[in-house]
């Protein structure tokens, strides 16, 4: 039995990663046959759905990929709205974490919590990425910072995996800070991620990728080339926080290991610039966390000019970005990063999915594709940036499965 | 029959306008009665039910008073995502407004737009304002420029008004701005307000107040001050669009006038800052249009300091802010204004209470008061600030009547 989706106001898809260009058809089918996609095209050339098939009407509707979130650390416990009041009112992050604040009072909350009670509050931030069009999303383990605690985030993510009808893609963060036990022998921390945390990571086959916070007061360069070969030598693909907060060279790094994707790039010199433009490294930006910390956005423009393959994505966690609606980065993507409404749609599909290392899978509407898409009650793909508190998702498939149908009376409010 | 919610883990509310003050109790009970709160306090001291009151369980919720949002403009026809492109692209408000985009496009599509058309597009905006515990709400004209238009969007929000369970405050805002067709006799147009449209406007009650953009290029002081003599000669209130994009000196004519309110206020000046404190009109700062424009927000500190009254609003509009969600619009003012939980809380309740002229009647969780409120599954007032995205309203009363609940399911995404 196939899936027809006929009379889509407009269908938009990239072509391939890198570029932001998107085609675009107007009045536009679409057939799903085995959770693939067998046929794209205007409506007057679609074949005839036979007895048995499934139509679905798109008029008025606008037809993309499904999102990829590439960058969230959404299982955690424990929320910092206390520290976000205190740096309001002029509180510095050291002042926030010499009263035991930041990154340390997650890992705290997280170490208490159970495996059952992290994943019984990840799974509704799970749906709600779904609602919102989201079929591939990332997931980083790093509030846990000992073997056991790193081990039981990555195996809550498994469970989810298993749980709800997206694709999620684990990544291992040990190395997302030095725990307070191991402040004064940081190499001891180190070693422990190298011969124990990863190899276990491994052999359970927990992750794909690595990644690494590397920064001033963090992991500096030399320690992260540490843990990252380390990865290769497992056999795990790599991801790093590079440059976000001081000009590291976290971005060069990445290129130089033929990392999946460097990320945030706040600060990314144009030695950074110059190293990721000749490598397969995806840019991966996250302006919700530069509003939410009140810094300087990446330098998107110059990057896109460069020929960077550039993604976007949430960053959700509870300490730099609690943005959990994704069409609001999309638009201070295009507010406050200038990026046009292709180079965003490209961020968001194919151009996440080169990050993820599922190019060939899913991020764009193609026969063999992934029957990954959305159906959204929008005029067009612009409103959707233009008016990013409202959720315009219609209909969601992941895998060629409805997974979400909006209300029928959420229509978009400016129609 | 009384309605008793018990046991909310923390109830706030503010003790009168202006100084930003909340009380707030742990362990806090409200009993309802015939549409007014009749009794506030701690659980142990509150009454016992009698046999057909009901009970309402406020465990882990905290209990505000219904939000107000004092300046909308949400009665309008088109969207204007492709003039947003544009900006984000590098165009100049001069070059859109010449092309035909700016309010001109507005105004052009709902003068096309019947009075059942603007009804149906405007009746779900309203829902999502009350989805998010919004209680009270201000909506002005100012999208037809022609006495007929002006005079079929003012019945619309009168019809709103008669079909939902909110309040509603309507404001005729003829003087938005200069329509193309007068725009070489102003002084015509200007007449036509004051002979024509503020005479219908009041003969037939359709607003309580009357706003004027007073912008250079739009409407200057001394145009301003003839319309707004005018509605006070017609016993309306008045309010003003004020020093928003220039310091032309708005907020001192609306203090000189004893206007209710003076909105934006993005470019007051000192002077404007002393007139305002030594008046009772109210300061509507509206966070959303400052970062949808990229301008510099309003000097919020500066003015709370002096001892202003100061309201928060959407200033919802398809122009100069999309965003149809009050608690992003309270986090910024908490990330970029710097206002306290505290200060944010009395200005979406008793300060615009007081900014549409009803601070005797709601804003506040005060025996008297019109039961207006909002149990929220949040862990704080704060945790709604730092986590905007998500609509943490669980129940909804405006005047006693339980108008939204959310769905079970809808916990927060933090707990």
């Amino acid at each position: 039995m196939a899936i027809f989706i006929q009379h889509c106001k407009e269908l938009l898809t990239p072509l391939f990663p890198g570029n932001g260009k998107i085609q675009r058809l107007k009045n536009a089918s679409l057939i799903i046959e085995d959770n693939l996609i067998s046929w794209v095209g205007s409506d007057h050339d679609c074949p005839s759905p036979e007895p048995g098939d499934q139509v679905i009407d798109g008029t008025n509707q606008i037809l993309t990929p499904g999102l990829i979130d590439s960058h969230t650390h959404l299982v955690f416990a424990g929320d910092r709205s206390g520290e976000f009041i205190q740096r309001t009112q002029g509180a510095t992050y050291q002042q926030i974490s010499a009263s035991g604040g930041g990154i340390a009072s997650t890992v705290t909350k997280t170490r208490e919590a159970s495996a059952y009670d992290l994943l019984r509050t990840a799974r509704p931030r799970v749906n709600r990425w779904m609602e919102q069009g989201v079929t591939t999303l990332e997931i980083k383990s790093g509030y846990g910072l000992t073997t056991e605690s790193e081990l039981k985030l990555l195996r809550v993510i498994r469970q989810l995996k298993k749980e709800v009808p997206i694709d999620i893609s684990a990544t291992f963060l040990g190395a997302h800070d030095i725990p307070a036990e191991f402040k004064e022998n940081r190499t001891d921390y180190i070693q422990k991620i190298i011969t124990e945390m990863i190899p276990a990571v491994s052999a359970e086959n927990l992750a794909e990728a690595v990644d690494v916070f590397c920064e001033t007061g963090v992991y500096s360069i030399s320690e992260s080339r540490l843990i990252l070969e380390s990865a290769l030598h497992h056999k795990l693909k790599i991801k790093v926080h590079a440059d976000e907060l001081s000009a590291l060279g976290g971005a060069s790094l990445a290129a130089q290991l033929n990392g999946l994707s460097a990320d945030h790039l706040l600060c990314i010199t144009d030695q950074g610039i110059n190293d990721l433009t000749n490598s397969e490294t995806v840019a991966i930006l996250l302006p919700g966390t530069a509003w939410f910390l009140k810094m300087p956005y990446a330098p998107a423009r110059k990057l896109l000019d460069s020929g960077i393959c550039v993604a976007l994505a949430t960053d959700f966690n509870p300490g730099s970005c609690t943005i959990d609606q994704f069409s609001f980065i999309l638009m201070l993507a295009a507010l406050y990063m200038n990026m046009t409404p292709d180079e965003i749609l490209s961020a968001v599909t194919v151009n996440a999915a080169k990050a993820l290392d599922r190019e060939t899978e899913t991020g764009k509407l193609a026969p063999g594709y992934r029957a990954d898409l959305v159906l959204w009650n929008a005029p067009s793909w612009e409103h959707i940036i233009y008016h990013p508190t409202h959720n315009h998702a219609g209909k969601v498939f992941a895998s060629g499965k409805l997974i979400y149908q909006s209300e029928i009376w959420n229509e978009c409010l400016f129609l």
